[in-house]
C-alpha cells in the first residue's frame, strides 16, 4: 500500500498545479457523463489492491455489464475480470461485479477473431489460444454505457453498449478476413475456487442469424441459471461447437459443461458485424423477450446514446463544481455507486427466488448484488437520497429473500445468499428507508423481516448465544468482537424501528442488545477484545493483530480498527475510554501509529497510521473527532483521504470498491458530510472537496453545499451558514436536507478550532424519532 | 460370481424337492402381491454383485420409494442404499433407484430414535451416531406398498407405506420414551463421487405439527431440486436444527448444506407417531399439494391397502401358475419391472424440464429414470404389452427431453441426462411403441425426435464420424465396437420408422447405417474388433479382454459377449460367421469357454462360459440357436439361466437388476419367449418356467401360454400348438399375441431336435411392416 500511497501523492502533486476553478453552472453544455472515467479502479499498482472495477458498458442497476476480460479465470486479485496492467483480452462477457473481493459472474463470453482459430480453439488447456488478442490502452476508450477497443491481433475494432438486460456488440473486422465470433460458456471465476463448476450448458442454433442457450453454474453464488438469446446482423456461415477437447462441426446444438462455439461470418460486403445478446435468469424465452423489448432494431449508435442518457439522468441528480480531477473522481464514484444493486428480474418481472422457484415481481424488479457489509455504510444512504424509488424496490427485493429464506440478505448475489462477511446489514438499510419515509414497501412486513432476521439463528449470527451471553464468546462464534460490535449496531436499528411502530417490548429487548458491545470492552487495555464463554479474556491479545474471515476475533482488521465501531453510541464509547481528551488522544494515536504486523490482512490497505481506508471498518473514523470537540482534525483527515487515497488513475482507489462503497464514501465526503450512523439521519460534516454541490431531491427541491474559498490548502472550516443563518453544528440532518436549502462552509488554510467545539454542536446520535435534545438524552436511542 | 452360482444352485436343489404344482385359477383367493418378496435382490453373497434392489414401500411408477438405508453414503456396491448383509439401519429415505450400478437419490431421510441423541447428532463425522440402530431380519417384513422393521436400539417399530408423491410413516415408540425423529437432508450418495454436493438445503417449522423445506443437490443427476412438506400426528415438543457441527435449538428455520433436524415428541399418551411426507421437484407448495391430494387423512392402514391394491391391479395383468418358488421370482420380477420409470411431475402436472425451467404436463405425468441401455431390451417391450397407456406417456416424456435438450434420453434421471452407457436406445423404445400402435403421442413429433437424435452429435454419439467412416474408429471414439454394434441397431429402428411413414430417403440412409457393423467384422479372427481411422485393426486383440466404460473398444464386456449384438440382422451375422453350423459351434463355445482374464469387468457376472447374464449385452444370446435350427439348445440354456441364475433369496439376481431389466428378462423367459430384437414385434420361443400364463391385453383379450408336462426336468419342447393348431415356428409375433388366443407347448425331458429346425420355422427378423416372408426377404428390413 505504501507504493500506492506514494504514487497517489505524486499524481496529486503533479496534477494539483493544473487545478482550474470553475464557477457553478458555467459548464451546462458539458455532459456529466464526460467526467466519468470507467478505467478508474481497474488495476492495481505493483502488488497493492485494485478497486476491482470494470471498464465495460452497462446502464444504471442493470443486469448486464458487458466488459472486457483480460483474465481467463479471474480470482480475487482481479475480481472484475479486467486488470489494466494486462496487455491481452480473452473476450467480452456480459456480467461483472464492480469492486468485489471475490470473482464471479462472467457469463456468455464473446470474442471476435480472425484467421484460422478452429483447431487451436479445441485445446481445453488454453481456452484463449487462437483468439486471445493483444490490445493497447491507446486504442481503448470507455464512457458510461459504451466501451471500445481495437484488438491488435485480429485487426478488429470492438464496440460495446448495453441495455438493462442485453448487450449490444459492434465488431469491425478487416475486410475479406476470416471472421469468427467465439462464444465461451465455460468462462468463469477460477475453478474450483468456491466449488465453481458448470453443471450444464447448451448452445442451439436457432437459425442462421441466431443462437440461444444457457449455462447452469455453481460458484460463489450457490447456483445460477443464465439463459441467453443472441442475434447477429449477418448470417452465420458455418459453426463449430467445442466441448472440452471434442469438436462438432455444423451441428444444430450441443449440451456439455465446457462449451465454446466458433461462428464464421463473411465480411466481404461490409466489415461491421453486430450482435445483440439478451440475458435472463429464468428461461431462454425470457432472454429473447428481454432482447426484443430492449433492442428491437440494429440501431447501435442509438443504443449508445440511450445508455449514456440514462447515466446522464442519474448523474444530474448531483451537480457539482470543482477541479477537473475532483469532478472526474466524483462522477466516476457516483457512476460506480449506481452500477448495483442489479435487477435480475426479466422485463416481465419473472425472477428466480432464493428457494429456486420462479416468481413474478409486480414492480418488475428484483434487485440483487447486495454487498451489504460494505454498502449499508454509505452507498444505501446515498440511494435513499437520490434513488428513493429504487430504494423502496431494494427493500422489497430483500424482503423477498426473507419470505423464502427466513432472514434478510447478508450478501446476496444473483438472488442467492452467500453469507460473505458478518452482521445483518440489510437491517440498517431497511430501518434507514423506513425512518426516511422511502415509499413502495409494506412497513409491517418490513418489521417482521427485520425482527425475525434478528432472532433466527444463522451462519455467523447465533442470536441465542448472543442473548445468552450478552456478547459473542470467541470459542462459540469466531470473529466474535467484530460480530459483537456490528450486531449491537444492527440491534440498535431494530430498536428504532420498534419504537417507530410503537412496539415497546421489542424496543426494550433490542436496545438492551445494542449495548452488549460494552461487555467486550477491556478497560485495562482500552480495547474491545474477545472473551470465551466463561467470561475470560482470550489470550494473547495484541491490538495490532489482524483477523481475516474466521479463526480470529476480528474480521478483516484488528482491534485498533474495530475499536471505533459503535456508530449508534459514540458518546458512550467516549465515556468508556475516559472522556473527550482520552478519546481524541486515542484517535490521534490511531491515525499516526504506523506499526504493521506481518500478517496485515490483505483487505486492509490505504493506511494513515492504523486507519485503513481500503476497507470499510475504518470508513467513519475520520468523522469521530466531531463528537469530542475537535472537528478540525476530522477536516484534516477527511481531506487527507479525499486527496491522497483517490485519484483519476486506473489505480484510483486505495482498496476494492466493494460494489460502490469506496465510491459512496467519496461522494458523501467530497460533498462535505458522511453518515457515521447510516440509519440515524445524521450526516457529520467533514471537509468538502468540491466548491459547489446541488443535490436534486424529491418534489423538485434541491439541497446545496457551497465551500467558499475551498482549495487544496483551504481544507479547514472557518465558519458556516445554513440557509443563510450562522451554523455551528458539526452535522446536518435528513430533515435539514429534505427541507431543501443551502449549507455554506467558509474554508481556510488554518483550522478554526472553535467552530463546532461546543457540546451543543456535536453530532446528534439520532435525528429520527423523539428529539428531546442533541446530545445527552437522545444519544443511545 | 462363482460363489453366487454355487450358492444359487444349492438353494435351488434344496427347494426343488418342495415344488408343489398348482392348477390355474385354484388360488383365486390369494393375492398376487403375496408372491412378491421385496427382499429379493437386496444384497450380494460374498463379493458378488447384488441386484441392488430396495425392500421399501412404493407404488407402481411412483415418485416416492420409501425404504430403509443401511448405508450412510451409498456407492455402486449398494446403490439402493440397503444391503441385506448389514445389521444396522441409519434411516428411511424417500427416493431410491432399483438395481442401478450407481447410487443416487436418497432424499429426506427420516429416522425415529429414543434416548439422548442431541449432542451426538451434532457430530458431522458420524451422521448416524446416536440414532443408527441394529435390526434383525426376523423382525423385518415387506410387501408391495408396505415395509416394517423393529429398531432394536430404539425399541421402536417402523412401518412405511407410500403413494405416488408421498411417504407415510408409522412409528411405534416405547411408551414414555424420549422419542425423536431425525430428518437428514445431507444423506446422499457417497460424496464427492459424481461431484456430489448439497448446493443448499432448508428446514422450516411451519407449525407444531409440520415442517417443510428442500434440498438442492448435484450428483449423478446434474442438479436436483427436492422439496418436501411433512406433517406429524403429534405436536413437535422441541426441535434442534444441526448444520454440520453447529446446533440451533428451537429456531424457526435453518438454511445450510449439511442439515439435520431432531424433533422431540411426547409418547406418554399413545406410542404411535405418524408422519406424512409429500415430495415435489418443483416447489414446497406443490409438495404440500401433492401430500394433501394423496394423503388427506391419518388413515395409515387404508393407505397400505390402497398401495397394495395398486400393485395387485398391475400384477393381475399377468396371471401365472407354477411352483411357489417360480411364482415368487416371477411376481417379484414383475414388481421390480414396474417400479420405474418414475413420474417426477406433481399432481398438478408441473415438472422441471431438462432446461431447468418449470413446465406443465397436460397428461399429468412426466416420467424419468430411463435406464435405457438396459431397459429397451426387455422392460420396455413388457410395458408395451401390459402398460400401453403409460408407454405412450413414457414416449411423451422422452420427447420432452428432445424438445429442450435436442436429443432423446440416453440415461435420464429425475429429468436430467447423465449419458450413462452408450447408444441412443430411446429410439428402439419409441419405434417399438409406434410400430405396436401405442396411443397417446404425436407420431410426427416422435419421428422428428428419433431422426434428430440420430443426426445430432453428442457424447458417445458422434454421428458425423459414423457417417464419415462407416464405423466408429477407436482413436476417434472409444468403446467403438460396442457403439458401432448398438448404433447400427438403433439406425435399423430409425429406418423402420421412416418406412412406416413413407420417408424413403431416410429409410435408405438409415438402413445403410444399420449395416455399418459389418465394417468391424474381422473374418480372420471371427470377431467384431476395433479399427482406427485409417481402417487398420487395432492391436493387440484378445476376444476375452474386457472393456468397462471407456478407453477400450468394448463396453462392460468383451468381444465374445458383443459378438452377438446384431439383433436386427441375425441371419446376416450367421452368414458372416460362415453359416448355421459355424454359428451354432460358436454359440456352443461361447456357452462353455470358461476362460476369465484377470480384468473381468465388474459388471459382468452370472457366467455360463463367456455368457454373462449379470449384464445386458448377453441377454438375447441364449435365444439365438433358434435362428440356426437348434432351438433345443436355446431351451437348454434359457432353462439354465431361469433355474440357476434367479432364486428367492436376497441375492436372487446374478447382477444388478438395472431398473427392472434383469427382472423383465425373467418375466418374458419364464412365460416362454423373449424379444431378441425389441422393436421387431418378434418374440423368440425359449423354455417356459411356468405351467400356465395368461396375459391381459387391451380390449378385454387375453393371451395364454400353457406348458404341458413342464417340470424342473421337462425343459424341452416336444411339440406346440397355437390356438389349437400345430405350431412349428420357434417364435410368435406381436399380432399373434394381440389377436388373443393360446400357445400350448408340450414339454419333455429330452430334446425334440426336429421341432423348429426347418428354415421356415426360424424367427422372422421383423413382424412389422411389409410381410413378404419370414426369412429371406424381410430379414434386413
Amino acid at each position: 500500500m505504501f507504493t500506492v500511497n506514494r504514487f497517489v501523492k505524486n499524481i496529486f502533486l503533479s496534477i494539483g498545479c493544473l487545478v482550474i476553478f470553475q464557477s457553478f453552472g458555467q459548464q451546462s453544455g458539458r455532459k456529466l457523463t464526460s467526467y466519468v472515467n470507467p478505467f478508474i479502479g481497474t488495476g492495481p499498482v505493483s502488488s497493492s489492491l485494485s478497486g476491482n472495477n470494470f471498464p465495460g458498458a452497462t446502464v444504471p442497476f442493470g443486469m448486464v455489464q458487458l466488459s472486457p476480460d483480460t483474465k481467463d479465470a479471474p480470482d480475487w486479485s482481479a475480481a472484475s475480470g479486467y486488470d489494466h496492467n494486462d496487455s491481452t483480452i480473452v473476450g467480452f462477457s456480459h456480467t461483472h461485479l464492480s469492486g468485489t473481493g471475490v470473482a464471479e459472474l462472467f457469463d456468455v463470453l464473446m470474442m471476435p477473431a480472425t484467421g484460422d482459430i478452429k483447431t487451436r480453439a479445441g485445446n481445453p488447456s488454453q481456452p484463449g489460444s487462437g483468439y486471445r488478442s493483444r490490445f493497447s490502452h491507446q486504442q481503448e476508450t470507455a464512457k458510461p454505457g459504451y466501451y471500445s477497443v481495437f484488438l491488435l491481433d485480429h485487426k478488429t475494432n470492438v464496440e460495446l453498449t448495453a441495455t438493462e438486460h442485453a448487450g449490444f456488440h459492434r465488431y469491425t473486422f478487416p475486410k475479406d478476413s476470416k471472421a469468427h465470433v467465439v462464444i465461451d460458456l465455460d468462462h468463469s471465476l477460477k475453478k474450483p475456487d468456491w466449488n465453481c463448476r458448470i453443471v450444464n450448458a447448451q448452445f442451439r442454433l436457432v437459425n442462421n442469424h441466431a443462437i440461444e442457450g444457457y449455462r447452469m453454474i455453481t460458484g460463489w453464488a450457490k447456483f445460477r441459471k443464465v439463459y441467453f438469446y443472441i442475434e447477429f446482423s449477418k448470417p452465420i456461415k458455418a459453426h463449430d461447437f467445442v466441448d472440452g477437447g471434442a469438436e462438432y462441426f455444423n451441428q444444430p446444438l450441443i449440451n456439455g459443461t465446457d462449451l465454446r462455439a466458433i461462428l464464421d461470418f463473411d465480411t466481404a460486403d461490409t466489415p461491421a458485424l453486430l450482435a445483440k445478446v439478451g440475458l435472463s435468469a429464468v428461461s431462454i424465452a425470457n432472454a429473447k423477450a428481454n432482447l426484443q423489448s430492449e433492442i428491437p432494431a440494429w440501431d447501435f449508435d442509438n443504443k449508445i446514446q440511450e445508455a449514456e442518457a440514462k447515466w446522464e439522468a442519474e448523474l444530474q441528480k448531483i451537480k457539482v463544481e470543482g477541479t477537473e480531477e475532483r469532478k472526474q473522481i466524483f462522477y466516476t464514484s457516483l457512476y460506480h455507486a449506481l452500477l448495483q444493486p442489479n435487477n435480475i428480474a426479466d422485463v416481465s418481472g419473472d425472477y428466480m427466488a432464493a428457494d429456486y422457484t420462479i416468481k413474478n415481481a409486480e414492480d418488475k424488479a428484483h434487485y440483487s448484488t447486495f454487498s451489504l457489509w460494505d454498502t449499508y455504510r454509505g452507498a444505501h444512504p446515498l440511494y435513499t437520497l437520490i434513488q428513493r424509488e429504487r430504494s423502496g424496490k431494494f427493500v422489497n427485493s430483500m424482503i423477498r429473500q426473507y419470505e423464502t429464506y427466513g432472514y434478510l440478505p447478508v450478501w446476496q448475489l444473483w438472488g442467492q445468499e452467500n453469507y460473505c462477511m458478518i452482521g445483518n446489514h440489510a437491517i440498517p438499510v431497511i430501518v434507514d428507508a423506513v425512518l426516511k419515509g422511502i415509499p413502495g414497501f409494506d412497513i409491517q412486513k418490513a418489521y417482521e423481516a427485520v425482527k425475525n432476521s434478528s432472532l433466527t439463528d444463522h451462519l455467523n449470527s447465533p442470536f441465542s448465544i448472543w442473548e445468552q451471553y450478552g456478547y459473542m464468546p470467541e470459542n462459540k462464534q469466531s470473529q466474535s468482537v467484530s460480530i459483537t460490535l456490528e450486531m449491537a449496531y444492527d440491534d440498535w436499528c431494530v430498536a428504532q424501528f420498534a419504537r417507530k411502530i410503537g412496539n415497546t417490548a421489542d424496543y426494550e429487548r433490542f436496545i438492551k442488545r445494542s449495548r452488549y458491545y460494552k461487555n467486550l470492552y477491556d478497560e485495562k487495555m482500552g480495547f474491545f477484545r474477545a472473551k470465551d464463554d466463561m467470561g475470560k479474556w482470550m489470550e494473547p491479545f495484541s491490538p495490532l493483530k489482524y483477523g481475516a474471515n474466521g479463526g480470529n476475533p476480528f474480521t478483516e482488521g484488528n482491534a485498533w480498527q474495530y475499536f471505533w465501531y459503535v456508530p449508534h453510541d459514540i458518546y458512550d464509547l467516549i465515556s468508556l475510554v475516559g472522556g473527550d481528551n482520552a478519546f481524541t488522544d486515542k484517535l490521534d494515536t490511531f491515525f499516526t501509529l504506523d506499526a504493521r504486523p506481518d500478517e496485515v490482512n490483505g483487505n486492509a490497505s490505504g493506511f494513515i497510521g492504523q486507519y485503513a481506508h481500503g476497507n470499510e471498518p475504518s470508513h467513519h473514523v475520520t468523522y469521530l473527532y466531531n463528537y469530542a470537540g475537535q472537528p478540525w482534525k476530522t477536516q484534516y483527515y477527511v481531506s487527507r483521504v479525499l486527496n491522497d487515497l483517490y485519484n483519476t488513475s486506473f489505480s484510483g482507489y486505495a482498496g476494492n470498491d466493494d460494489c460502490g462503497e469506496m465510491s459512496a464514501w467519496y461522494v458523501f465526503s467530497a460533498m462535505g458530510f458522511y453518515p457515521v450512523n447510516p440509519a440515524s439521519g445524521v450526516y457529520v460534516i467533514g471537509s468538502p472537496a468540491l466548491e459547489h454541490v446541488s443535490v436534486k431531491l424529491a418534489e423538485g427541491k434541491t439541497f446545496g453545499i457551497k465551500a467558499v474559498n475551498a482549495s487544496a490548502k483551504n481544507i479547514y472550516i472557518q465558519s458556516a451558514r445554513l440557509n443563510g443563518r450562522p451554523y455551528t453544528r458539526t452535522y446536518i440532518t435528513q430533515s435539514d436536507i429534505e427541507a431543501g436549502g443551502k449549507l455554506e462552509l467558509v474554508m481556510g488554510a488554518k483550522p478554526n478550532k472553535n467552530w463546532g467545539k461546543a457540546k451543543a454542536d456535536r453530532p446528534s446520535a439520532n435525528s429520527f424519532g423523539v428529539r428531546t435534545g442533541h446530545l445527552t438524552i437522545n444519544r443511545n436511542e
